[in-house]
């Protein structure tokens, strides 16, 4: 897994900061986390190809999370995409798309498929071979959910000089990484325990923003390998935090703490600071792995 | 009057164009022209204060030239705004501005007042005392206007040293100003024309995008002192511009000709091209007053 931080800041843009939008690679896949105003720039500028977004999940309908959707989707028809595009967002995300591709007599060439979401409790939104999509249903001042990007479980890997010592024909490594004993020629059977390898661990990521402190999603990012928890705010600011639905670095780092992530990526920091050195250094009070979004990065998971 | 412009690029972004967004300057108003995405962006790079636009015009609901105004009217209402907006665009723009601030529960705390079009003959559509505004119906894929901004005849100019050889009281000057001759303490009668000078002839520019070549509108844009008109292709794709609504460089410099302005100046130009000397040259074997628009840059009318 890859994320490509195309924008972490708040709204109020400044010239040189972006609103909302990250592209999660999984293997050949691509999914788009939020769409601010200026994500397809942003795309460009980062190399993302835009051929190969296929999914989008919208976390709410606020204007720095989604104001670059209606672009984006008009871009897609300007380069003649055929393929389907799937949309994941809170009701209300077809009815603004549809009228907007209605008013600009616009509409797609290819197919725009929504999936709309008003459930408050956690669910599956998403799942193919290689990995499942869960919402995280959080606390803002209008319906949000953050999502949960799980890899499902690999096959074991095959153990290379393990079959070569035993004599084992290719034939039988397909056998053998999906999981099944030998038997030697001389009649031994070899456990498959004894010619494969542990596969790399499944990831997890979870995004979460815009939120409230909420320990209510502590059971659901349990353990994964990133957490991404917005950070608008510093903890000076804690009273303006739970006013406007967001959380300070101290917060993010209790979540993370309370769920023994892996590692803490903080974002969606309010324009008003000028540096983000004290995110960082206030969050790693209470939790030690701390990792600043920065526009234009890439992380691996 | 001083035109800045934001974007004057097509849609289909690259890294470093912008799509259609202009502020017209006249005296102490700005003047928002269209809004792609990314225009708030564009208005802080180039120093424009956000609380001196008071009126936005749009020339028609395609996305690169109206998809940046959900998001400069939320970030006027997070930097306090307190003075009306006032919006001018095809009959939809309300619906869609609507439908988005109710998504996001974002109404504005400040008078959003929209006037929506939908004449298809040219029409006043705002008036103060220096200026006025009227529309220029244009043809193009949907309803689409163009904007001629007039400015109004000013008063004529005291002749500082023609009343001061007179020997005439400060106490009179703004009646001069307003238009009076005067009597002198000898009882000689002065002609106003002896004691002013000719104001500054009034202004008026016009902006012509996205249009079809159409001669239609000479006579509205007759003798501006600048035209801006869409020239999205070069004329080896005349075809092209035809079937998509659009004009090349040499048929904006033939309406140039006909309407016998000033200035031309050209944008709107596809992103297909890498160089933009090719649209003078086309044009100005037509016309020879071409400027090629900039984005960043500003042009005295």
């Amino acid at each position: 897994m890859k994320l490509h931080i195309l924008g972490c800041y708040a709204a109020t843009p400044k010239t040189m900061t972006h609103p909302t939008a990250q592209v999660l690679e999984i293997k050949n896949q691509l999914f788009l986390i939020d769409c601010g105003e200026g994500t397809q720039v942003e795309m460009r500028r980062n190399n993302i190809r835009f051929a190969r977004i296929q999914r989008i999940f919208i976390s709410h309908l606020h204007g720095d999370h989604f104001f670059g959707l209606p672009g984006l989707i008009a871009t897609f028809r300007l380069l003649g995409r055929e393929k389907e595009l799937h949309i994941y967002g809170p009701k209300g995300v077809k009815e603004a798309i549809t009228l907007l591709l209605k008013l600009g007599n616009s509409w797609t060439d290819y197919p725009l498929i929504f999936h709309e979401l008003s459930s408050s409790e956690p669910e599956c939104i998403y799942e193919d071979a290689q990995l499942k999509v869960q919402t995280i249903p959080l606390k803002h001042r209008i319906y949000t959910n953050g999502f949960l990007f799980s890899e499902k479980p690999r096959p074991r890997k095959l153990h290379i000089e393990a079959v070569k010592k035993f004599g084992i024909d290719k034939a039988y490594y397909r056998k053998i990484k999906n999981g099944a004993d030998i038997t030697l020629e001389d009649g031994r059977r070899v456990a498959n325990k004894q010619l494969t390898l542990d596969p790399n661990p499944p990831r997890r990521y979870a995004y979460c923003s815009d939120t409230s402190f909420d320990p209510t999603i502590v059971p659901i990012v349990r353990g994964v390998d990133m957490l991404y928890h917005e950070a608008t705010f510093l903890d000076s600011e804690e009273v303006l935090a739970s006013k406007t639905g967001h959380s300070t670095a101290r917060q993010a780092a209790r979540i993370a703490q309370q769920a023994a992530v892996g590692q803490l990526l903080l974002g969606h920091y309010s324009t008003r600071y000028k540096s983000l050195e004290p995110f960082r250094a206030e969050a790693e009070t209470i939790f030690p792995g701390v990792v600043l979004a920065e526009e234009g990065k890439a992380y691996e998971i």
